[in-house]
This record gives structure tokens, C-alpha cells and sequence, in this order.
């Protein structure tokens, strides 16, 4: 069958011919319908040869959603034929994290080197695709394959990174979204539906700005220096109750912590650069600022986010691609070339 | 001034002259611009003359709107003119339910004798309404006082009820909301407005249910002997996760306990007739119901619905009277002959 | 093997030779060290014949632990002599439930006939016991198994129902456990060390009472006509902010309505005989009481529940038989002849 | 009157002759009882006189109980004689914060110029102290008065600063308290009592460090660079859930953050020297850390504390002082030659 594989790291991933997976006793194979690129994906792919930490050659893809097209022994809870999304965040099943179903914490992942499909195993940019638990699989019904691919991150990220917000995020209320990109423009409309808070988007182009204020944001502020200053002429001197920075540049959250207000919460989701520094300090006003990074979401969260797209509340914006043309998918985010989430479609 | 006082126990409120009350030390006093009628009114106009609680004369009115008129000594953080809403669950202020703004659940009102403002004391129906205390004012600014009148009980009882149930209403889940009057309809723009799951609203009229409709209802169910076999042809098996029930007889409550699902939560607000029985016990699925019956809200979520009327979330059916009318403001809900909220406007 | 078998519905269960079973894909054989006996098993014994539930013979036995002897194909997370306790309520896996670990509510364990072990399909009464799933094991570590045998359901049933509760348990407020037996005994200690509570035990013997006293209980009240009365001499006017029935017949469910405050909680765990009613309404003081009854626990909560053993906040009382004398394990709490568990030990 | 002042910012308080406050409308007048003397008075005395931010002279004291001496007009929820301690961080009393209790983030105080007792306006170290409003006192019952007095900062700050991770804090888990002096260890004491968490305490000497542990630490470690292996030797690859820090300089910062676990709360109460910073970004295991640094606590959480000494939970360690010598519980701790609270009993 034909992948997208990272064969060498530091240069771009290649289209190559490959074994079809086995499912062994407990594991499921699915026929690949859509998977999603995503700029974690480029991470990867520019990270240095020496110390790379995956076996190579890799396909790529940790957005993915088939159809179960074979079963290995012991498998009795999922049948042939129905589609599903794959939870990616795989974990060992057992800690106490994965009892609770967020494997993305499982305390034994790196101890028994469990790793995502398509960031350490071999993920969905593939015909097929080996899955290594029924457990990571959510029937999706009659959920778009193509638009539900991307929810299993690009949808699961930011839902999770709101969702322990929402209780703070009650009527006069702020919430702030820092990027409104692929995930990004998720959150603003997860926000738009799940609170009342007033939403002000950031980012640095207008074109970026008319698509938060489409999408569900109520007021966008270019991202520049002046930014703090007019997220605060609109929040007052209350501030906003909660930022989410999806960029994670210093810039981004210097205006993070500029904007937040007493006893909010600061969220930082972005990649950036690894220096992301947090200033928290006695006498430094607002009080009570809670910073945490978290990452991917819980498999109940994921059943959640699928739940929300079958009502019509995330509709996430994506452009297809033919797995032979699947380099462009990465090409093309690489340049900012894209509105919304690019999507291999295989069949 | 006038006002609208309950005179005799078991017969119609009366519009009489009273003098106007000068306010002591630490009250306020305030020109009412807006007094809603609540059904609870009439439930105190049917109280039995033998063991009457209340003082009489008294003046009706427990949701009420002004303008401060006039403040007492060491009255120093409202000012004269300001428009204000009035909490009316008074309660001591400083008691552990007091201090976290739960003045509804007061440990010390009954012996205290403190009472709601219309429920003990004189309310709202009248030209001036004396405030015990500032902190029982919140300033609303540019709202329209008659719209707001009802959001100190129709619209806090019904937030107050659902606040607590929000963490479990997520994706694909369903709400319940039982009746589809004053309080069912302002929850139901609640929960289409702080939710994403799916309302079904149950009334006993057609009318009634497309009102429901209009307000935000995913679906309506006529509330009658088929009601739980026709929320569960859309539930499916897994039930309602929460059924608020604004009637509170017993054929709406086992409606409640019969469209619930594992974990749910039955919240009863109705006043009912007072032998509401809710069954539990082993074996009996689902499992893990919550039942509670809450009693208007506290402090702090009255400041939050303001703010959601402010952002345009809830918007309250009123139909106006003239102080001179109000009588009719009584009579006309009596004979269910209104949809929405009677607001009396002395000035 | 041998094995204690329900073989005939409203007979005492028998001590028979059976096959060992042989562990298909997935599955997991453990050499069963001990196996607790439960009240909940009487209550199956002594289920009619007529419309009997599960499949005959069945072996008893939900509270067990074992080491595992042979492991299935595609078992490739747990290794053969590990001490492991087993975690009784089996559902789905994939639920939304059961992706939170919730497997006790599992949405789909009645479809697709899952039952726990000892309840439906073989238990842990016997020499060795088939595990469905190795997720439905919990490590032990060095903890002793005829102690941890019981944690299993009389440790983890009283855990879950508690927890819930806790943040409400603050300083100054007052805990009720009702019934100090096998489940009682483990709410006390569990109230003891995790809240700050004044903890009031109820049972009907003074025996009972001094029991409570001895494992945490601060004050003990006979379960009598007067106990209401007696509990609120205690509590003040504030009443118990939660009360826990692990009885559950009317006139314990009545103290527990009697006895709790306003927003307390009631939590009913006892089987009852089923017809147990709680009363609610407007009017009815204490205002926002919740009721729930809760089954069993989560798979994350088994963890925390051993993990406050090996701490030395759980100490089951236990008196210990040999699989031979099996039978009087079950004679002899229906005798009511027993202080804290019965545990049978097949080695 | 006599009364402990500053006169002048940058020299040590003087014990002077004032007039005695006049309770003015809505306002009390306390004897005092006793009077805490805390680390941020230093704090206070060391400012420099240039932009010192209160009017001087000032009575210092913001940990007060006393007697209710005089009552202004329009107070009558209080009576002559009653005991009280002072709930300290003043707010405006109808703000959305203060409607909960919560004074301590008050959103209007600064702009009307709201201080708390000795920040701001007189405090506690006198002879009479004058509340601006009856809801900032609780009254204590029987409670030692010496006792008691720290229990209103020293024992709230860190209620406060555990109450949010107490979810966290299940069985198995770690809980970090680094610094063992006024404020550590009352937190050592609310953890043992509150949590069942094991427990490590830092500090920088052997004394130190048995102190902490005959107040209830399970662990204890120097505070220096090898502290961060000592802790997770201890703890294991998981790490600590949460780490309170009530030093908060760089150094016990960096410890902090590098012995938290996944889903950790790093919690910063210590004054530090104002350059706190903790560092957050992808990639940085573990995850979803949260970082807060909270001020002070709540008048319910205040009122909770109490109850918690009233149950004998907490026992916070004072050294006495006469007013005369009041110049001394200032001295002594700046010298760090105390163990726990210095307290001025004026009487």
C-alpha cells in the first residue's frame, strides 16, 4: 500500500510503497478514510537526525479516521465496517491516568515506549492503518470522515484546554484566543457555544482577524504591540478571566499575562519555542493567575468533541488532498498557504 | 405613596395610600421603577388567615427595580440615582451561607426574622421600596428596568437551578425542562445559551410548546401519559442527564424520575402541592440520580444573569401594568392569562 | 478446582470440584488468593428461581484477589506472579462511561450481557478465577490479600460514595454514617481520614456503637425512634451536612431526611428492600438537599482505595476461612455472627 | 490609648500614645484581644519612604481578636462583649469577588482606596482597634485569643492556598511544603488533617526540619541543591501533585517546579523577592502543570479555619508579648529567632 513516510529527518517526508499491517491478537486494522496534517508534524519533521527519537522509516499521521477492516483475536467489540476516529494519545491502559481515560498523561508511555500512531508508530497517512487497542476507536456514524479527521487534535487540543476553564467563564466574562488557526479557530467557536463570554480573537494579519470574527469571535485585535493595550480598553480594567495562547511565542504570552485578570487562567497550547517564561509573584497584580500547559485531551473528551460536530457546533475549515499529491499537505501549511486544516483523503 | 398590600389573608391585594418609608441607618430607600408578580405571590395571597406568617398590612412584591432615592447614615458605596436591581432573598450577611453571597440558604433568617422584601416586609409594589442593606443592590445601568424586574426570581431561580448541573450537560447529552412558563422559559434560553446539549421542552399545550420552541427548545413533548416513552424515542436508552421540573406535581415528577439517566439529575424549582415524592434505591436503574430542590440563587449569580440580559442571552416575555392596574397584574397570571412575566411600572 | 457454587436458586451454595478455566485472547487466569463474601451475595442467593438472572452453576465471589498464573494471547501488560486485586464492575471498555473508568455505570453492559465476576459469570470463590480484561486489575504490590480482598467492593462501595461529598466536608460541618458494618466501618475510617468532619455513627446495638467509636466514629447514636431528635442534639439547628445510609430501609432513610441540612447530602448505598423514598419539595426545610444512590466505584478510585491501605488509613476488620470451610463464610454473616468481612482463602 | 506604629518608612516601629477611635455609622469598635505580628509587616517597614504607599503614622496589625467594645449606628447584628477575630483583607463588600467572600480580590478596593487593618489603615497592635463593618468579624467562641489571632492571616493564607489542590490530593499522592515557619507549618498541619497524602517538607536546617515533622510532615528534606533528587527519590517518577512554596525566592521556585508531577499545582504564597518566575511550554514534561500564586482566603474559609482550631486540627505555635514589648515581636522574628508566630496581647 502506498504512505507518507518520514524516511530521513530534516528533509521532507516521501511517498513510498509499503506493507500492509497485520493485526495481531487485540489489534484492529483500519482502511484509512481522511487523515490530518498538523504543524506538530512539521515539528518533527525538523528535528535534528542526531537524536531523533522514532524508528525510521515512519508514516506519518496522528489525525486519523477509517473503517475497521480487520480484527485480530480477541477483538469482539468493534466489528468490520464501522467507521471510527482514532483517539491518538495512546497510553498503557492501565495507570491511573489511562483509568481515567487520559492516556494523553499515562504515567508508563515513555517507561514502556507507548507512543501516538504517526509520532513514534506508524500513523494514518497510509491506505491502511494499524491501531493497537479497540479502545482507541469512537464510531463516528455518519460524522463527514473529512471534516471529523481533524477533531481527533485540532478539535480534542482546544476543547481541553477550555474545558477546565468553564466554570470561571460565566456570563460578563472575557475569554481570549491567541492564533486563530487550525486550532485556534476551533476554539473560538467551541467558546462561542459552550460559554457566554465575550471572545476576543488576536492575530497578526486582517485576513486572520475577518476569519475569528466569522467563525464566532466577538471583537479581534491585532496581535502587535499595542495588543494588552486593546484587549484592556475593551475587558476594562477587569481583564480577561481567560487567555489560550495557540502561537506560544514570548510575544504571545507577554500579552497573555498582560491581559488576564484576578483569578484567571492562562493557557498556553502553542509550540512556540521551548522559552515560554510565566511571571508569578507575590504583589504582582492580578492575584491568583493560574498558568498550565496542557496536551491533547482524554478519550471521553474526543467522544465529547464528536458529539459537538454531529450538533453542528464545530465545523472545522479543511482543504483535501489525494494521498498522491499528500506531500502538498504538508507543503502548503509550511507556507501559510492554507485556511483551516489540510486532509489526506486516500481512497 | 401607593402601594399593592396584602390587607386579609385569602382575598385580593389592595391598592392603598401608605406613607413612605425613611430609611434608618445603613438602608436605602428606592424609587421603584419596575415590580414583577410571581406565582409565588399568589401562593402567599392563599395562605389559610389562621397562622398567616406575615406581619399585615404588607406590600406584595419580591422582584424589584429603582433608582436610589435616598440613603441612610453609613450608606457610602451606592449613590443617589443609580438604577438598581434588588436581591431579594435577604438573609444576616454574615453567617458561612451569608458570606459566600448564598443569602438564600441563611442559617440565621428564621431566627432572626429576616424576610425576602414582598415576603415579610413591604417589596416592590409601590412607589418607594425601603432596602435593608446596599449590598442587596446591583447596579444594572442602561438595562430596561422592566425587563430586568423579573431576572431577580424568574431568571436567577432557573440559573441558580441549572448553574449546578452545567459540568455534566456536554456534548450529546440532554437537558429536560418540565413546563414552559415564567421560570421554564427563561431556562430554556439558559440552557440553549450555556450548553450544547439538546432541550426538550414538555408543556400541556400546543401553544405552550412552540412557545418553547421560539425560546430555544431542541424539541417539545406534550406533558401527559405518553411524556416518557416520547422523551425516550429521542433520548434513546441512555436518558436525560438533567430534568428540571418548574411544576413540581407528582405527574411531572415521575415524568422527571422516568426520562433521567445514570448519573442524572432531577432538580425540582415548582412549587407543586407540597407531597413531591422522588423514589431511590438499589437495583432501581439508572443509577447514581441526583434529586434536589433548590430555592432561588445567591448574590453573585443574580450579577451573572444581569450581565447574560446585557449580552442579549436571556430575553423575558413581560407584559406591563400601571401601579393603578397592578391588581390586574395578579389576576390575569391567576387565570393563566398572560405569556411571560407581569411587570407592574408605578412610575 | 474446587469452587463454592450457587447451583440452585433459594438453597445455601455448594463447595464442587469444576474445571479450570483456560484464559482466550485477552484474558487473564489468576491463582485466587482470597475472595471476599458479601451481603449483596445472600441477596442473589435468595433471589427467586423463577426469572433468576444469570447462568447456573456460578461460581460466587466479587471481592477477589490473586496472582496471575496464565496470561491470553495479546495479554502483553501484565506478567504471571503479579499480586493483583480485581476490580468487580466489568462493563463495555468504550463507553463513554467506561472511557472514564466508570465501568460501574456502563452504558452498554446489559446489551451486550457483561456482567462482573461472581454476579453473572464465575467468581473469585474458588482456586483460580478468569479475568476478562487485564484493565480490571489492579497491582498490589505487598499488600495483604486477604486484607485487600474486601477493598475491592466494601472498600471501594463506601470510597465512591463519599467522595462526592467531600468538598463539601469542610471545617465545622458534621458527617452521619448509618449502619457500622461491613461497608459502615469503612465509611468511618475513610471520614476520619479524609475530612476534618465531626462524624456521628448510628447503628441498633451498643456493640455496634462501640465498634463505630473504636475505628474513628466521634460520636455513636442508637438507630431508634428517637435519633433524630439525639442526632440534631448534636448537630444544632445546622443539621449533618451529609449523611451516608448504608442500610437503607425506610426508617433509616427517614433518620437521613431527618437529620441532614441545608445543600447536605443524602447517599444511600444499602440495598433497602427497594421501597425506599425520599421526600422533596419547595417549602420543605432544609432547602437544595441532594439525594443519590451510588453502585459501586471506578477503576481509578480501586487505585486510591489501595493506595490509603498501604498508608494505613484502611484497616477491614476480616476473619478468615479456608475454601474448604467456604461455606460457613456465607452462614455465618447471615447470622449475623461476624465483625467486619468474611474471607475465604483458597491456598 | 497605646499603640504600635509607623512613623516613619525604613525605621522600627514606635510604641506611642493615639486617641482612640469613635465608631462612626455601620461600624465597630474592638478591644483587642490579641494581635499577630507577620513577616509582610516587615515587608511593610522595610518599603522605601519614597512612594510609600499608606499615611503615617499607621497602627501595624492585620492578624486581630478582640471584644466588641462600642457599636456605630445601624449595627445590629453584633452585640457588646462578643468575641471576634478580624477577617483582615477588607474589599468592597458588593463587587462580584466580595459577593462571594472572596475581599481578598476585591475588584474595586483599589480604586476606593480599601486597605486592610495595618496596610493601610490602623490595625490590631493597640490598645482598640476600629472595624469599618460588622461582616468582617466572626465571632470565636471560646478560642484562645493568642491562639486565634495568627489564625486570621497565618492560618488563612495557607487554608486558602491548599483548598483549591485538596481534589488533587488523593490516596498515594505527594503533597511539597517548602518553608516550615509561620505559614509552613500550619500548612503541614491542614495537610496531614485534610488530605492523605504523604507529605515532604523542605527547609534549610535540621531544626527546621523536626519541627515539621512533630507538626505532621511524613518526609523531610534540606532545602538545597540536591533537593530536587532527595524529593523524588522519594516520590518516584510520578513526582508531587502539588508543591506549595512559602519562601518563594528562585531557588525553593526551581525546586518547586522540578520535583511537580504531571497535572502538579505548583502553589507560590512566599514573598519571595519579587522575580519569581516559573517556567512553562510543549515539550516540558510534565504536563499541565498549573501555577498559581494566590493572596490570603475568603471569609468563609476564614470562618472554616476556625472551626478547624476549634476541632483541635490546628495548633499554631505563639510566642507572647506584652504591648509594652511589642517592639520585640517585630525584633525577634526578624532576627529569625522564633518558633512559629509572635503575638502582642495588649491586656
Amino acid at each position: 500500500m502506498k504512505a507518507i513516510q518520514i524516511v530521513k529527518p530534516g528533509t521532507e517526508p516521501e511517498l513510498r510503497e509499503v506493507d500492509k499491517h497485520t493485526p495481531g491478537p487485540g489489534q484492529v486494522l483500519l482502511k484509512v478514510s481522511a487523515a490530518g496534517a498538523c504543524h506538530s508534524d512539521d515539528f518533527v519533521l525538523n528535528m535534528p537526525a542526531d537524536g531523533f527519537p522514532y524508528p525510521l522509516p515512519m508514516t506519518l499521521g496522528h489525525e486519523g479516521v477509517g473503517v475497521v477492516a480487520e480484527t485480530g483475536t480477541g477483538v469482539d467489540n468493534v466489528s468490520e465496517g464501522t467507521a471510527v476516529a482514532v483517539y491518538g494519545p495512546w497510553g498503557c491502559g492501565v495507570c491511573h491516568f489511562c483509568s481515567r481515560g487520559m492516556e494523553n498523561y499515562c504515567s508508563r508511555a515513555a517507561e514502556l515506549s507507548i507512543t501516538p500512531p504517526g509520532l513514534g508508530v506508524d500513523g494514518a497517512m497510509a491506505e491502511y492503518m494499524l491501531v493497537d487497542d479497540p479502545r482507541h476507536l469512537v464510531p463516528i456514524g455518519d460524522l463527514d470522515p473529512v471534516r471529523t479527521a481533524p477533531l481527533t487534535d485540532a478539535g480534542l487540543t482546544p476543547y481541553h484546554a477550555i474545558k477546565a476553564s468553564l466554570p470561571k467563564l460565566v456570563g460578563g466574562t472575557t475569554a481570549v484566543v491567541i492564533g486563530a488557526g487550525g486550532l485556534g479557530h476551533v476554539a473560538i467557536q467551541l467558546l462561542r457555544h459552550l460559554t457566554p463570554s465575550r471572545i476576543i480573537a488576536l492575530d497578526v494579519t486582517e485576513d486572520k482577524l475577518s476569519f475569528a470574527k466569522e467563525v464566532g469571535a466577538t471583537e479581534a485585535v491585532l496581535s502587535n504591540d499595542d495588543a494588552v493595550d486593546n484587549v484592556r480598553a475593551i475587558t476594562g480594567k477587569d481583564g480577561a478571566t481567560a487567555v489560550f495562547d495557540f502561537v506560544g511565542f514570548q510575544p504571545t504570552l507577554d500579552i497573555a499575562m498582560g491581559v488576564v485578570g484576578t483569578m484567571g487562567d492562562v493557557v498556553i497550547v502553542g509550540l512556540g519555542d521551548g522559552a515560554a517564561t510565566a511571571k508569578v509573584g507575590m504583589f504582582t497584580q492580578p492575584y491568583e493567575v493560574s498558568v498550565r500547559a496542557p496536551y491533547w485531551g482524554s478519550r471521553s473528551e474526543l467522544m465529547e468533541v464528536l458529539e459537538l460536530a454531529r450538533d453542528g457546533v464545530l465545523d472545522v475549515s479543511v482543504e483535501k488532498f489525494a494521498l498522491d499529491d499528500g506531500l502538498d499537505a504538508y507543503r502548503k501549511p509550511a507556507a501559510n498557504d492554507l485556511r483551516g486544516r489540510a486532509v489526506v483523503v486516500p481512497g
